[in-house]
């Protein structure tokens, strides 16, 4: 596709700090699925500079027809070729597509957002939250990660309060909606309701037990040390993202009965002692947080109250009993967006900004 | 009321080892209310031994008729002088109603079994689970207080940890149901799944925001440091409880939609180095605990399945990744037995077994 003329201001290193191309052809691949479905809406919300989107799914989906804020697509088969003249593409379908079809984008000069875990253990694969590492960025070779859900929503806590504190150690518990597992958890949830309501049996497919009414210690498969791959994810892509390889993790990961926004409970261990009006003070300067702690008039985040927000909710700190520099809190956030969609096209709007939206590696 | 003969056997120790009195006159306070409700139905299950039940409620609800398992109930006013000819009241009113009548029925001769918080912290008043300090129960001055719900159910994973490896420090998070609260609040999430269903607002009175499809980490009221009460009771009752005065903790309580029974996701560091194997077999040789941990099969505890069950259910066990003597658990339990009613009768039938179910001082 021919580029037309644009607008770019860069600064003393060369950077780009304005860029006034709109004429990007974004793609999602995954585009019916949960995650897909919050990037088409969030491109559109925040006037993603594009000049085209085009949807692709798996054969079985290619050839529909959907239709969104006046505007038709046709579902394009996500397959090897598929990417040619796509400058960049957000993958949202799961590692298994990720590892087929990854690679070839980027023989195609697509950049791929991944929000699949597929990648983002690879050294040469950038892990980033745009508030946290957005230098990592800059080196990219065609594919940055994107993290996962609940650990991206527990660093808009964390990563202030390290950057105040110095995190040394971190017990987290997880209170995770059934949107993080799709569409089809999301059904699966409604469906048990209405059964209950009725008065029906209640059934279960994408759980391996009732969600409704309960709570389920167990997201992703088991690991031989008994943690769960979410727990390990939380572990391992905290330190990957924080830079912080020596950071101690432990992690129980729930799926509770709440449709949208993940929470975690985090009882964390610091360097240096804990100041409480600091701490407030670091989680509300930080772009990614809104600090609601007055417990006095009943304020700390819910998950009801966090879902479809850009930013996530921070509060109930408190120093730490159990520790001596030791800080608690609680922080809910939307695992659709932050957690997954919004934290791509951040990714994405910035490396627009800085120009560095393209597929060969960054020459930095 | 005149007591009838009984057969006792006592050991060497003068012990009551076998007790074949039946004639116990037994009175519950707040017999309307949720765990009221469950000790009505304990005491018939487990076939206390019992000559007469007498049930006990504010003056609203004195007069009521109650009717269940084939017998008939005038509900009498709970009042100073009302416990005369009672020998045994199980106390599940809340705090005001045992600060202004458990005196009163102790100086009756009646022993109180409070399930209230008010007690609870008094050096003189023991605060006993049976399976964790049971000599306790020989010093009583008439009162025996019994734990707050999260708590009851943590510790029976915990106890049985702490006799094989020492505990040092724990940070916990818990999964309340909202039956915790009382029967209106069990109401209150039933109406809000009926409206959600029904498509009408969705309305709140118990709580301070929905809680369905959400999480509230705000269990009882705030203190000065941050915690709310329910977070200190569990620190502060389970140092009582074990005997471990020094025992570090930190707690974080949530409540979720679930009805009946609280799941408590446990990292605990101990003293001595912890062997997966020997957790798991202090886990199933505990009178107060199944052990349910296989994860491989997807075998772990879930509050749907320990609703209404004597015992609570410990999995999830593994070497924890943040301490070097570290060890996590997940554990559910019910909240209206292990956590309220069953511990209570649990504590009255080890007295009656004991022969220490006297209003007096025993003379240990």
């Amino acid at each position: 596709m021919p580029r037309r003329v644009h607008v770019s201001v860069t600064d003393s290193q060369g950077d780009f700090i304005v860029n006034t191309r709109k004429d990007y052809v974004i793609g999602i691949v995954g585009a019916t699925g949960a995650v897909g479905q919050e990037l088409v809406r969030l491109l559109h919300e925040r006037n993603f500079p594009m000049s085209a989107l085009r949807l692709f799914a798996s054969a079985r989906s290619a050839g529909k027809v959907v239709e969104r804020f006046g505007k038709k697509w046709t579902i394009e088969e996500a397959k090897p070729g598929a990417f040619a003249g796509v400058d960049l593409a957000f993958f949202a379908a799961g590692g298994s597509v990720t590892r087929a079809l990854a690679a070839d984008a980027v023989k195609s000069s697509c950049v791929v957002i991944d929000k699949s875990s597929a990648l983002r253990m690879e050294p040469n694969i950038p892990l980033v939250i745009p508030e946290i590492n957005p230098e990592k960025l800059r080196n990219h070779g065609g594919i940055i990660a994107n993290p996962n859900c609940s650990t991206a929503v527990m660093l808009m806590g964390l990563w202030p309060l390290h950057q105040a504190f110095g995190l040394k150690r971190i017990i987290v518990s997880t209170y995770q909606s059934v949107s993080g597992t799709g569409a089809e958890a999301v059904k699966e949830l409604a469906d048990q309701i209405q059964q209950h309501v009725s008065g029906q049996p209640v059934t279960h497919k994408v759980y391996p037990y009732q969600i409704a009414f309960n709570c389920i210690p167990h997201i992703d498969s088991f690991g031989e040390n008994g943690y769960t791959g979410e727990e390990t994810k939380m572990a391992e892509e905290s330190r990957k993202i924080m830079g912080l390889p020596n950071l101690k993790v432990s992690a129980t990961t729930v799926r509770v009965p709440v449709v949208r926004a993940h929470s975690v409970s985090v009882s964390a261990e610091f360097e240096r002692p804990v100041d409480l009006a600091k701490a407030r003070a670091a989680i509300a300067a930080f772009p990614g947080a809104e600090l609601v702690d007055d417990v006095a008039n009943k304020k700390y985040p819910t998950p009801l109250d966090f879902a479809e927000k850009v930013k996530c909710g921070v509060g109930r700190l408190r120093i730490d009993t159990a520790w001596d520099n030791g800080l608690s809190f609680w922080v809910s956030g939307d695992n659709l967006w932050k957690g997954a969609a919004l934290n791509a096209v951040q990714n994405a709007e910035l490396m627009i900004r800085e120009g560095i939206l393209k597929s060969e590696p960054a020459a930095v």
